[in-house]
């Protein structure tokens, strides 16, 4: 049956993120051979593209220390996902593109107050700064998205217009990224805000890919997943197990779960192409190497129905 | 900005079942004082009909062994929410008729093997049964609803096809309900589900008034709640602090949070008349009371934007 508002996708495609933004503010620092180990489960799952690491101060972000290590272990596997590194400045960009990344990842803000105290400068100049490593990224063959964070809403200054957002994205497009996320890194947004990103970002360049990033804290994740998928996203992140919080989201649940997901768009007749099982038993074994259960649905009810 | 699949709803009324379905399998068994001062502060929230508790076998549900006292109590109040009592047989509904209930609900259950187990009569022996108290209670003069449990799937018999959900429509229609629910008892359904549904129903009675109990046991209640409130639904059940599991489905998360189904639905502009933080205090003091904190987003993280 097709009603209003039930689009034709027929396939998604989900970016991994758990070995970056799923695990970056766990107390327990993984071992590179555990990194590697979810790295090789991503891909037996079928997931192709995966937020490997991130490229920051490891002071910062010690969980991210063996960012060169991890990318090197990955690459000598003889079947591994596309490997994204995140890269928030020019030194960042020079680690990742000596560590031999498949893509890279560049971040800006799109509340001033949060650019400030995330990234260390205001918004101007980070899309100066994101411009200028996507035309060098260009220039040396690596695909590159650029994420827009906190683009449903600020911890600290609250609502964001979507014209705000907007408007970062149309200052984007000159350094032609390949690919643009909208991230909801607070998990405030709402399906509304969703279509309106995603239907205004078309207006501005209707062949550029499109991307979101939820989170589940408020418990919209997968509402504003089904707007993105029926307004015509292109790929969506997510994380095992649902691991994965924003520092300025106090108690908050994490990254909207891979295996939620799965389950909502395969029952929904949509393609992901990944194994709901398998994703369901690496989130039980990441929640071991971590020392607390995931977070996700699927992880605690099962499936439905039953694994035959 | 109206995007397709966006209509045009601008109100939705929520049912609060937390003072039945929401407590009803807790260990913690509440004094009748508690559950008058929880139906109190439902009423005080802006909450304008509530599921106050249900007329079954004390022994097989202990919890609402006072079910007559909370009813006398809770009409005694200058104030209350339209009291609506569940009932299950003859028997429960002589009990909330002479309770004085302003509302009843009847279930018939949509898998053969889950109305044996859960009503202890199969489906065509429950519709005769339903049908004969909705005559009573039309008779009686007081309003009626009938719920289809297990509307998305069964946990015994698995798939439940939306045509056998419709044809249990269509056998109830007859006996003129004022009102039909579709319960996700054991939180599987997807939005598709919901559409089909709904499309379903109002084919075969455009004029009747159709209500959504869903469960977040695998995180797609909210999905659900958007789906449904975009294909024109009347009303939705849900839970404050979303307490409620199903004793078929284990490990699971309960109703959907009333909390989380506010926030989603005013902040996409759908007026429900229901003051958020009222609920969060509430979730909080009825977490302290059942001994466990509630289970909703909401309740976590807060609202956002913060509270001025």
């Amino acid at each position: 049956m097709t009603t209003e508002g039930q689009h034709a996708a027929r396939r998604v495609e989900l970016i991994e993120v758990s070995p970056r933004d799923g695990i970056q503010n766990e107390k327990v620092v993984l071992s590179t051979d555990d990194k590697l180990e979810l790295l090789r489960r991503i891909h037996a799952a079928g997931l192709r593209r995966t937020e490997a690491t991130s490229f920051v101060s490891p002071k910062r972000v010690p969980q991210m220390a063996d960012a060169e290590a991890v990318m090197a272990g990955a690459r000598a596997e003889p079947g591994h996902a596309a490997l994204i590194g995140l890269v928030l400045n020019q030194a960042g960009f020079d680690r990742a593109r000596a560590a031999r990344c498949d893509e890279i990842n560049v971040v800006v803000v799109a509340s001033e107050t949060f650019s400030r105290k995330n990234q260390g400068a205001g918004i101007a100049d980070m899309v100066a700064a994101a411009s200028a490593i996507l035309a060098q990224s260009r220039e040396a063959g690596i695909p590159a998205s650029v994420t827009i964070a906190a683009a449903f809403g600020c911890p600290f200054e609250g609502e964001v217009p979507a014209a705000k957002v907007l408007g970062l994205v149309e200052s984007l497009l000159p350094a032609r990224p390949d690919e643009i996320a909208f991230a909801d890194t607070i998990g405030c947004g709402v399906p509304t805000q969703v279509r309106e990103l995603l239907a205004g970002a078309k207006a501005l360049d209707a062949g550029m890919r499109l991307r979101c990033h939820f989170h589940n804290t408020r418990s919209t994740a997968l509402a504003n997943v089904l707007a993105a998928v029926e307004a015509g996203v292109h790929a969506l992140d997510s994380s095992i197990g649902g691991f994965g919080g924003c520092p300025f989201a106090p108690a908050a649940t994490g990254n909207v779960a891979t295996e939620d997901v799965v389950y909502l768009l395969e029952r929904m007749g949509i393609d992901t192409g990944v194994d709901l099982q398998m994703l369901i038993d690496t989130a039980g074994w990441l929640g071991d190497r971590l020392g607390h259960p995931p977070m996700s649905g699927l992880a605690r009810a099962g499936r439905f129905p039953a694994a035959a």
